[in-house]
């Protein structure tokens, strides 16, 4: 694995952050009026697989006890910016578009037990294959908080089926970072029709007798801000991730 | 143990509910005004241990997922009603003080673990002793959330110490109702000065070679109330919990 440190990976990554920092937790990003906060700590709440919330930012402040010499402004690689639940600009500086009444949740994200899977010997096909992990929209809704509802999105990765139990083993036991693994096998039992044609990331190629393996994915906030349109959402852009200080063998149980 | 269904319980119980309903999950509950509602979520959040959130109402609404033909505002066998930070009353029926606002948090119970305590032969001193469970508040402050601050409160099991380590790995193994134990043996480690005078509950009668064990607990919420004096909430009275629907062993992971 590509590696660097926490701070290092916040300065200069560009891309997708999988493989980087490697025994550090990453996180995703959603940002909201603070008339939203409450609805999305809520979302988070009731529907914790893909939504597991590390840390909550005071009103305005772009910093967290996750990493504190860090800037949720400025430290991820790549953004996003929502308005009424359209998607209208990717910086890679959010700086310009915070605003003084956001409040961050930083929720758990599966990069983080990559390394518990390649450490026993689980392939990480996006990583060597240089690519985003793909990631799907389900046909399961989320439950809903107030004005907040939508799907829940998963990220796939194709693990060899002899691995399948340990890989689910080793993340089962990691619950603040999605945990085990909402389905294995077939991709139409969570609607999904296509699996080279991700709705977020980027298509990975299996290899022969690799089994797809879903996880419930920090994506899912982007999927309600889509179907629920808040009027302003600042979220990371799938794949490039909040690289925190913290070691990601924190978060096993 | 005395049992009975929880629908039962719920309808008869007039005092303490621990040995009530075996086999069935019970919860903590503060109803605070709706612009109070984020606070009491983000507290939760930043102090999961006394603090798991089981369920959160719509707001003005006294139905729960946790028991769905049950009504919040009368089913449990005492309430504490708040203003300002003051108890002003303690009736065994909230419905003519709950108001439309009010978004209510159930919050995972001990009691909840007993069952299983018991069946593995921990004895259960309050319950042999037809005591509420005694509770402390502790010198630990919880990380605050906006205007809600104050101190953990713990509940207190003598468990003999043989039996010591066993409770541990039981309780550590339902993390919704509080899991392992934030502190055994030495009370003052707690800023606890007598365990013979617990600030909620009863005091217990130890055995000869019982150690202390203490467990984050639910009242939590109510010394926030205190500390913080929100202009109004509805508590259960401690030890007497809403008994759910909910098995207990759904909470085991």
């Amino acid at each position: 694995m590509t590696t660097g440190t926490p701070r290092h990976v916040r300065r200069t990554a560009t891309g997708p952050t999988a493989g980087l920092a490697d025994g550090y937790a990453q996180a995703n990003l959603i940002a909201v009026p603070q008339d939203w906060a409450y609805e999305v700590l809520l979302f988070a709440q009731r529907n914790p697989k893909p939504c597991p919330v590390l840390n909550v930012t005071d009103p305005g402040s772009p910093r967290t006890a996750l990493a504190p010499d860090a800037d949720l402004r400025r430290d991820l690689p790549r953004y996003r910016v929502w308005r009424d639940g359209e998607l209208t600009a990717e910086p890679t500086d959010a700086t310009a578009h915070w605003r003084d009444d956001l409040v961050a949740f930083l929720i758990g994200c599966s990069f983080t037990f990559e390394s518990a899977l390649a450490r026993a010997g689980v392939p990480l096909r996006h990583v060597d294959q240089g690519r985003n992990v793909p990631m799907y929209v389900t046909d399961r809704e989320c439950r809903p908080a107030g004005r907040l509802h939508g799907p829940m999105v998963v990220s796939m990765r194709y693990v060899p089926a002899d691995l399948v139990e340990q890989a689910r083993e080793i993340t089962a036991r990691m619950p603040a970072v999605h945990g085990a693994p909402v389905h294995v096998g077939d991709p139409s039992a969570l609607g999904v029709k296509d699996l080279d044609q991700p709705d977020f990331g980027d298509a990975t190629t299996p290899h022969d007798g690799d089994v797809p393996m879903f996880w419930a994915c920090g994506v899912t906030p982007q999927a309600a801000v889509m179907a629920s349109a808040p009027p302003f959402a600042i979220t990371h852009a799938p794949g490039h991730m909040f690289v925190t200080d913290i070691r990601d063998d924190t978060y096993r149980v």
